[in-house]
């Protein structure tokens, strides 16, 4: 069998760990990667992962841009944030062959749209990720916990993806559980559900962890939730009657967990406001329902990045 | 013309700096101060004002508790923070006499009603300050600007008090503005206006200023002022129709200011969430107002909370 070309674009702690599993599954795997190009570039990646060991990821390509890429891609993976300064579409167009399945392991809702316009004849396949792992210095990436990717192609709603399967059992050969999904935006709201409360509220709150977020504010945890729930809803994605109860149970059961928004904010860098919280109160506008608390919560942290901004900068 | 005996409880920024213009003014004034007594007992207070100059008040007596004030207080003025740890009745009680005047400059909305409760039988006069002035060291107080003092009494509404109007006549003889209102509960509402959204944006903004916050989240700002226009007006306060203009205005004309919650924050000093929001999430309560906006901010500034008493203790 032909080993797949993939190509991984964004390489923090998300693109390299699932790279580094595909390399180990067989796949051959290339990189795009910024900040770190020189470490990477001359060593790999180191991964330090508890529960499968170390290893080190030699990428067949380390490039600087999709245009560098000297192959055609089964798969591009495209791993970076989702944040406006960054334009997905014209990051991985130059590497994009009329045979590339795109595939995005990325946070937030409603982000896929602008890759099914911008590419119609190509596969997108939609990835959430549940993993642990911290990128720790440049090349070198903690896995420290979880990992559980779901995929599901988004533009042939509602058929299972051969190719979203078989990269999948990519993944599950290299040790880590992976799944292919028939409902990934359903699935996306599902995570936003869990995300739009405590990703703000980890931040707003000066640092707290969600345990003792959810301790004090349960109330205002629920509200949230609740209207993360009528939006998803309306946008024809339905969650389970019971998708609160049992989040709640499950970050109760959690131990204390620093949010993806909190880690940002504690390193200045840009943080997922508009994939998590901008795109999902876009879509009660549009569907022309009341969300208070998710508008409040927006507010504030467009605020928080303003001071962000200006340490930035 | 008898000399007017004043006991000050509370001598921070405010309570000493009142003190010493109604020292200034002539009035026997001691103080009841807590974690200054040594520098105030051998010193008193050193006045540093921008506006004034510079002078000494030496309290007539500098005591730890009221009840160890050797006098009969005509007034009793409380400086103290608006906070549930401190007990306003518990700590003036030993002083109060038949004939006291027990008046509060002090934040919030309805916090009067403890002390007319307690004290049916003594004058209940509700002072509002509009002043910058900080404690820089222990018994040193910088005087930056404004100074402003509105009085009026709470139990018996409507009539102008002879006493109000007494002590508004000894600030303003030493050189500050100070008035009577007729109205001062509707005061109270007004300058709740301001502060309601305010003081918890500065601090969950991580500190951005009133000019910060008010040029990118005029909306927001519109929406709570406007929460608190209903309150105020379910609780027989009716503010003037063009209050929320006004306030707009005049804080676009204002320089970057730092609020109350926000200086206590970055001491990690209790905030007065509870004189300020929790009280008016009561009253909205009671006249069943909705308002979701301020509900969501008492529920983060509960969570800001958390952290700071973690750093206290």
């Amino acid at each position: 069998m032909r080993q797949d070309k993939i190509l991984i674009v964004g390489t923090g702690a998300l693109g390299s760990f699932y790279g580094a599993l595909l390399s180990k599954a067989g796949a051959d795997v290339s990189v795009v990667c910024r900040s770190d190009y020189p470490t990477v570039k001359q060593n790999g990646f180191q991964i330090k992962s508890d529960e499968l060991g170390n290893w080190t990821f030699k990428p067949s390509q380390v490039l600087k841009s999709t245009a560098e890429y000297k192959d055609q891609a089964d798969y591009i993976i495209l791993c970076t944030k989702v944040i406006p300064e960054i334009d997905c579409v014209e990051l991985i167009k130059p590497a994009v062959d009329s045979e590339t399945r795109i595939t995005l392991i990325q946070n937030g809702v409603e982000i896929e749209q602008p890759l099914v316009k911008a590419f119609p004849d190509n596969e997108i396949i939609s990835g959430l990720a549940f993993v642990c792992c911290n990128r720790i210095a440049p090349g070198l990436t903690h896995h420290i916990a979880y990992g559980k990717l779901t995929l599901g192609q988004v533009n042939q709603a509602g058929q299972a993806s051969i190719s979203s399967q078989h990269l999948a059992d990519l993944i599950n050969k290299a040790g880590i559980e992976s799944k292919v999904s028939e409902q990934i935006l359903t699935d996306r709201w599902l995570k936003c559900l869990w995300n739009a409360p405590f990703n703000p509220l980890s931040v707003l709150s000066g640092g707290l962890s969600t345990a003792d977020i959810l301790s004090t504010q349960e109330v205002l945890i629920r509200k949230i939730m609740q209207e993360v729930m009528h939006i998803a809803h309306a946008c024809g994605h339905p969650l389970a009657a019971d998708s609160i109860e049992t989040n709640i149970r499950n970050t109760y059961a959690m131990p204390p967990y620093k949010t993806s928004m909190l880690l940002d904010y504690e390193r200045y860098q840009t943080m997922e406001i508009e994939a998590i919280l901008g795109n999902t109160l876009s879509a009660a506008k549009r569907e022309k329902i009341s969300c208070p608390t998710l508008e409040t919560l927006y507010s504030l942290m467009k605020l928080i990045e303003i001071r962000v901004n200006k340490i930035q900068h």
